[in-house]
């Protein structure tokens, strides 16, 4: 029997076609020298079925979709230039819900400053949003460049869009990020000025992200209670008969950028950030939990919303 | 009832978006000034059940995701700067076909010389392909800057594409160019080095185009003498009961370039071109036809291959 492309997962599609082009960056995004500076380009498209939960509005959906492209320019310190739209919706969409959807589109351009100058529209069975982003930076700040010693931090909560997922009510700051999330772009920008060593979003969970940047020789040491897990979330996280941990560290879609700094530069970083454990020479990926023990952190993460 | 999104079409939906939006460029191609140049983009998504032939392979299906990108850069006259993909595909594809999917984007990449830079791959129903094409162009040819006057041409044979889509052999010129179509991107940069006044690509159709050209008190003068059809076209289209003439004005999918250019710049033009009519002041679009008579030509293009 033939393989089929679920056999061998994203990753390993991901990898074919980067090993088959030699112009792919290295990192999550593409950088083409530009003068004296340089164009960041990132493509990632949205599917109904699969990244879009039912009580999602389209409006949100149509924002969704610029955050998750602009959160890439954020990684990596670049200032907006333009956003692209692809989209393809079923003919039998009310129009008022197509103008909601744009008018999320044009809303989340609006809030992060970023154009839209083009696009294309279609026809498809369900919802399909493919955008570009398109940004602008002198020195991008890369994702693997940390250096032993440098601290681990995040730009805000992370775990609760993973909660959010798991809620019924609407109106709590859980759900309102599972929903709404918000791309970086000033922190990103905040963070390269400062002399932040490495950056990344996390999308696919902490767990994932860190495994994603780790280099050989390098690890990472996280800390349980230095993650900010309040007690209203263990509480619910009890309640729902999930564990907690899990949340945190394996589900993403937060947003927020994990970045590496070295610790007498955190005086120069202007903005909001938590730091949350240590790049050390370990070559594994571990966590100190509150109870002192040390546990390795599997590199297992959600690769999307919706469970299969 | 609501209305639906097919109840307004497809232009009427990209006119919503446009009217909302003060950035998007008035051409079918971004321009976003860049130094002392501009960086041109375009996103265009291709839909398995919509826009590809069911005899079309998948390395031809790849291969146009670029063509019909890059045919928006060619427009411009726009050198290639990078190009981003957004993958989506069925998980039970063969890993095969998959693999031959990015060889024919590679093997396009390779033939424009356009790079692949970036993308993101996924999973739904059907194969969809979202591309984004970057270059550069210090002047941009637009798609409506002709003066009265001006002679029109393309840049190559048109209704070869639609003839080929309606052919059950393989191995023949008009098949060839409806399943594997050639952006003109040299074309492009010579037409704008020479002085021609616009420039636009066929994908909907010499009529659709020209009418979608058209200012204000201008008009077109065709002749149906100058189009190039063949004996042999014509002796296709009376064998499969089809009225040639509607081939070659109504259906396009051919990536020529029509353009406009004054008399006296052709001899700077060093492409092959053929001549097709005149910018006049006539304020409609028509055609002289080889009995003499004269006729408008309607605003009628085929907005997909696939008819529904």
């Amino acid at each position: 029997m033939s393989l089929k492309v679920s056999d061998i997962g994203e990753k390993e599609l991901v990898k074919y076609i980067i090993s088959n082009s030699k112009e792919i960056t290295p990192d999550d995004t593409a950088i083409t020298k530009f003068g004296s500076t340089n164009l960041i380009s990132t493509s990632d498209m949205l599917i109904q079925s699969r990244h879009f939960p039912e009580n999602m509005s389209y409006f949100d959906m149509g924002f969704k979709v610029v955050t998750v492209n602009v959160s890439d320019l954020a990684a990596m310190g670049a200032e907006p230039l333009g956003f692209l739209l692809a989209i393809a919706v079923p003919k039998d969409l009310d129009l008022d819900s197509f103008k909601e959807l744009i008018d999320g589109v044009l809303s989340a351009c609006d809030y992060y400053s970023i154009p839209l100058i083009g696009g294309d529209t279609n026809e498809a069975s369900e919802i399909i949003i493919s955008g570009t982003a398109l940004g602008l930076c002198d020195r991008p700040l890369m994702m693997d460049t940390y250096s032993i010693g440098d601290v681990i931090a995040v730009t805000g909560d992370i775990g609760h869009a993973a909660l959010g997922f798991n809620l019924d009510v609407l109106d709590n700051v859980y759900v309102k990020k599972a929903l709404k999330p918000l791309a970086r772009i000033k922190e990103g920008i905040a963070l390269r000025k400062s002399g932040a060593t490495s950056a990344t979003d996390i999308t696919d969970g902490l767990a994932s992200e860190l495994h994603h940047i780790k280099r050989d020789l390098f690890g990472f040491m996280i800390y349980e209670e230095l993650l900010g897990i309040s007690d209203e979330y263990r509480q619910y996280c009890e309640n729902l008969d999930l564990n907690y941990l899990d949340l945190v560290l394996h589900v993403g879609e937060d947003f927020e950028l994990l970045f590496t700094i070295p610790k007498d530069r955190l005086k120069y970083l202007d903005i909001d950030y938590r730091v949350i454990g240590e790049v050390t020479d370990s070559d594994v990926v571990e966590i100190t939990l509150e109870n002192g023990f040390v546990e390795s952190i599997e590199n297992r993460g959600y690769e999307h919303y919706v469970c299969e």
